[in-house]
């Protein structure tokens, strides 16, 4: 025979693979988060990774093509999707017919963008997105229930100390008409730098795009503005800015304020932040983005807004929508540098490993199966061995009991349950092991 | 304003796509298939949708090669995964020194193949994957439990009336071996067409691959030899042939079946079938099929068996193996083609619809917060207008119940309660509507 021919196994950089113990925390953190998307009534929606590179990138230009996975295959120009938005306005627009308006839905999926590999940015990785599209209309208090969503899914994700900072683009926008800023989205982008570079160097690129003296210091007083959130509507109101967008945008701000309380978000959680903008040209109202307290380098760990018109791009329908996204990947990766979530040794489902002799191996079985009826993950070790080796088995896998099934056992129909944990046995029967592990 | 461009939204061909209702469906019976996966101890794996050319098609020539969707970006040669079984391999190959064997694993995931579209066959599916890795052995007892994997999957997916075929290679291949058949991989697959074409043409072809008229027809005795698992075990001993491969292959085949009683599935629900043999190659010991006795047409809905070597492109340890493959995507197209799915309306988790009045949103918004604490899916409906058009909603997307708040239930602490599909209506406080919900 020919000298095996060996391929060193290898995955390309800037994709995220995990150890079993670290895939167990990643789940559990997407289950808690479709689990909350799901208790606020949102759909489950499934979209094809790869789609026809016309139709995915109708819009798109710029950095974004530049990162697009586009391949041929026979005749087909192909792309991978690189977010969830652009295939939910396809999916909402071929679809129209048979949704039901508002369409509520969320999506968790793999996106892909070529994008030059550096710490905590990955080219494949899990968005975890909520969309409520309405037709032609969106009452605004949608605005607030999203906010609630934000709220309730990190609270579930076990944080307590986090800030939602909520702004409005028409309040932005109706108050750069009012001083009649010509490059508003050039303002909007220098004002989002205000906390890395700081207020100073704003002014100085806010004067570079060709305001006054006076406007960028209006425009400084405006962004510093801060308080509770009924004092920064107060102050708003304050500033007498004649200016219609402006007004509907505090109004649309308050209405959303007003509601928060309803939904038992505390007041602690969320905080009116004039200068967030959101890059994006496409929020037109309410935007959001999500800090952890303890851990503000991370950036906006859930980030959306409102938008007018989903899907201009494939249909003349109006769908104005707001929605929110989790960039999962990352904030698992920047959490687990950060050291916060923990040495987990569970790497398994397992919470019991049955422990067969050699002459009740199907007695072993007959146990293990009963267990699994209830619904309970168990495991049957197979090897032989010494027993120490078995147990050491349950020891790695981070499996919390241990149970051995000698002929005693069988005879007696007690059997000794062993949580590795403490190392203490308890003498059970099969239904008290049952309970046992049900009330865990 | 230029006329709007809008670009056709649709989706490639060879594509699954589903509406909210049927997406719910499928979302079901993927939980289905991944909890019943757990109970058995398996654990939960991911790996990138890309990976390097060079590695992912380390072996895979012929067929397999050419479907491959294969591109550059930048420098690199990059290839979509077409199974999880590669990259399992590769996984297990790359991490080995951080994994505890057995390793037991299951990989549900989307693969992709530029098959040519046809009905049922798609270029983006499900696969359901679990695999038990050895480190230089495993027991054949595992061969069983996976058995009851499969039993039990396909019960709690609500069926009752399927067989799961059981075969072993060694027993083929010791029995070829005894007639000196010179290509035995050609015979198991003319073998393999066996239920297609029938017996004459399989013995014609067996003696165009130059067997003699004996010993094609020894073949076809071979192959009809039928009854209870252990007639069939008896009757292959009553063959009498002298091959130590075959021997090895009965005995196996009769210690897998002896445990399968203990793992309590019906012997109803499993049969030894000599005429199966799985095309692929790399099997060498226990195989499966398993077919829905109402739909042969589906064809075998979960396959796979024994492998002695699973990860000989990347290691030259030792790693054999046992698992089987669940293809979902073609499942659920099948079953829906079959009307086995039955029509759900349920397009939506949501278990209540909340109605608010003008005056009573606030009350509505902690009304449904109060509902959604305890962990049920509960909708509110912002949008203004007529009552009817509100539980049209409820019936579209299948939302079973729908409460109305009116200022004199927010007065009362009482509200009516509709059940969607009858109309009825239940006149409860809140904790009854709560646990009301948590009995459905």
């Amino acid at each position: 025979m020919a000298k095996q021919q060996v391929v060193t196994p290898s995955i390309l950089p800037g994709f995220l693979e995990l150890l079993p113990q670290e895939q167990m925390v990643f789940n559990e953190m997407l289950e808690t988060i479709k689990k909350t998307y799901e208790t606020y009534g949102f759909i489950p929606l499934d979209t094809p990774m790869i789609e026809k590179s016309e139709v995915l990138l109708a819009k798109s230009g710029g950095e974004t093509a530049k990162q697009v996975y586009r391949f041929n295959k026979g005749e087909n120009d192909l792309s991978l999707r690189f977010d969830l938005t652009v295939p939910l306005a396809r999916y909402v627009s071929q679809h129209f017919g048979e949704l039901t308006f508002p369409f509520k839905r969320y999506h968790i999926g793999k996106v892909f963008r070529g994008e030059k590999p550096q710490k905590g940015r990955f080219r494949e990785f899990y968005q975890c997105d909520i969309d409520i599209i309405g037709f032609e209309s969106l009452s605004v208090i949608n605005d607030a229930e999203i906010l609630s969503v934000i709220y309730s899914t990190f609270k579930a994700l076990g944080f307590s100390d986090f800030t939602i900072r909520l702004n409005n683009r028409k309040i932005l926008n109706g108050f750069f008409e009012s001083l009649e800023v010509a490059d508003k989205a050039e303002v909007l982008r220098t004002i989002d730098k205000i906390e890395k570079i700081g207020r100073a160097a704003v002014a100085d690129e806010l004067k570079a795009l060709g305001l006054s003296e006076g406007a960028a210091g209006r425009v400084l007083d405006f962004v510093g503005i801060k308080g509770s959130c009924s004092d920064v509507i107060k102050k708003l109101r304050g500033l007498s800015v004649n200016n219609e967008m402006f007004t509907e945008g505090i109004d649309e701000l308050e209405l959303v304020i007003n509601y928060i309380d309803a939904f038992k978000v505390p007041s602690g959680n969320y905080t009116v932040d004039l200068t967030i903008a959101r890059g994006l040209d496409y929020y037109t109202g309410t935007i959001y983005e999500t800090i952890l307290n303890q851990y503000p380098s991370i950036g906006s760990v859930c980030s959306g807004g409102r938008y007018d018109n989903l899907a201009q791009n494939y249909t003349t329908k109006k769908l104005p929508g707001v929605g929110i996204s989790i960039g999962l990947s990352r904030l698992f990766y920047q959490l687990r540098e950060a050291g916060v979530l923990g040495e987990s040794k569970k790497a398994t489902p397992s919470q019991i490993l049955v422990i067969p002799m050699k002459e009740t191996m199907a007695q072993s079985l007959e146990l293990a199966t009963k267990i699994r009826a209830c619904g309970i993950a168990a495991e049957i070790y197979f090897n032989e061995g010494k027993i120490g080796k078995k147990f050491a088995y349950a020891d790695k896998l981070g499996i919390p009991y241990a149970v051995v099934v000698g002929e005693d056992e069988v005879n007696s129909g007690k059997y000794k349950l062993k949580a590795m944990a403490t190392g203490e046995q308890q003498e059970l029967d099969i239904d008290r092991i049952i309970q046992e592990l049900k009330a865990r």
